[in-house]
């Protein structure tokens, strides 16, 4: 029986202006996935860690990512699977994504590598889909694909990969329950097309201030007239926490996904340490329990260890 | 009495999914401007061309866009201006961008070139709110940086040069009145959320695209589903001349600027000569009049001749 451990990591979706399009993958936290290939069919699945997730194939966004895999497959394989989850699930931080996209990496790479990054992200997508009710890529694909992704259209699934320089992430998640569902139905259906436009200028100004390495137009770029004026208001501590990082040296940063996961771009590790530390000294005042990171860009992604018996 | 004599090139605004926010410049056509500069206080303008234009300084838009200039000058200088247009106004080609660019980068060389690009495009700025209404700066900064540029925010200017890998332009403007304020007036001031999130996709694909010399994603990212929909109603012919050009190879295209022009980005020059061919067979069985341009990115923006006396 072979088996491999993947690690998959956290993810933040939207990245500011890029709202449901842009995805970048972190290097802390990550889940731990140990995946064995088998004659014996079906789909087994264990949960080494705290959060008491479905361990029933059907009801688990990492079984229902492979069972649609396994659904063009013409051999009858079976599967192993053992999670233990770093990322809590309802952070912000693509907790569900990292189950999804690093199952079908961990099945992928079992089978021989037969499927292409695109196929991995459709399958992973029925994960999502579970999730949240929605097949969305802007998690799983910076997994998969590692850096940071462009989702240019879901139907038909368009994924870019793009280039940019070396930056330190600080993250906050306060340990408050935002609902991804309750986070996009309090969003308006139609927008004024004069934010639009602002928006599109932003996130047009991000894609060139990654590919161009110019940080000063990163930071100008990380602005979001949509979405944050909105879902910040059901994350305590958020405006205090963007003001007092950015003053700091922080290049920008916003809401993780849908929340209530908070992350800060810096250039250098030094501000990203006091950016933390502005958090920290945030949420100790609030009483709220709280966790953070200070990380960076994963840019290989998902990573597969093969396991010798 | 030293003189310039400058080429300010015609301008494609929005490039399809980015209204508002992207331009770039083109070689062909342009305009002339010869710009002297004197001791004898005052502007005086002469148009040697069939448009019959205002040479009043205050009613001209070269004229504005040199007063706000002087405003910021010590000395009191004069100036000689001879406008040979070949950029049709209401073309939806930036011929007022090319009067306003064209007369200010003249001005700047003649003085020593004391102000930068960004303050050359603050000026004729206001060249452009005498034509249109509004300052915008989608035509002037290409013309005045070359190539393709982002205007990621116009208050404060924040102006993004992207590269782009060589194209061919096939641009034919069929000679129907379109009024800028009038293309502003129909469109809605709301869009469907999921409609901007397409459209921020794609402008963040283009970009990408442009960046990654990538003919696909350019091509893929070439859609725009806000504001075109609307305003091609007002140019007769655009489905005809988008769907057969781009069946015959174009990258993509649309309306320029406003319109009624319509340009389509090709690889090959070939192609672009047969798009030609295409958009001249559509208007000649209309009976509309129209000009047709096959033509490539402008990289150097406005040129400036030295005039030996």
């Amino acid at each position: 029986m072979s088996s491999v451990t993947v690690h998959a990591p956290a993810t933040i979706a939207n990245l500011v202006c890029g709202f449901d399009v842009l995805g970048l993958a972190l290097n802390d936290p990550y889940d731990v996935m140990k995946l064995s290939i088998s004659e014996t069919p079906g789909i087994r699945i264990q949960h080494n860690d705290v959060y008491n997730l479905p361990t029933i194939p059907e009801q688990n966004v990492a079984g229902v990512s492979l069972l649609e895999m396994m659904q063009e497959l013409d051999s009858h394989y079976g599967f192993d699977l053992v999670i233990e989850k770093h990322i809590k699930p309802g952070s912000g931080l693509g907790s569900s994504a990292a189950s999804a996209a690093g199952v079908v990496v961990a099945a992928n790479h079992l089978l021989g590598n037969i499927f292409s990054k695109e196929d991995l992200v459709r399958f992973a997508m029925a994960g999502e889909k579970l999730a949240s009710g929605v097949k969305h890529a802007d998690n799983i694909s910076p997994g998969i694909y590692g850096g940071i992704t462009l989702i240019r259209s879901i139907f038909p699934l368009d994924i870019v990969s793009l280039t940019a320089p070396p930056m330190y992430v600080a993250v906050v998640h306060p340990q408050i329950e935002v609902k991804t569902s309750d986070a996009r139905e309090i969003l308006r259906k139609e927008v004024l097309l004069k934010d639009a436009i602002k928006q599109w200028g932003n996130i047009a100004g991000l894609v060139a201030g990654f590919m161009k390495n110019d940080y000063g137009l990163i930071s100008r770029s990380l602005e979001d007239v949509i979405i944050e004026p909105v879902r910040s208001m059901l994350i305590p501590g958020f405006d205090d926490v963007k003001k007092k990082s950015v003053d700091a040296g922080a290049l920008g940063g916003g809401i993780s996904g849908s929340g209530p996961s908070i992350f800060m771009l810096c250039e250098e590790k030094n501000t990203a340490l006091k950016v933390e530390k502005i958090m920290k000294d945030i949420y100790d005042n609030t009483g709220l329990k709280y966790h953070t990171y200070v990380t960076t860009i994963n840019n290989e992604g998902i990573k597969v260890e093969v396991n010798n018996h």
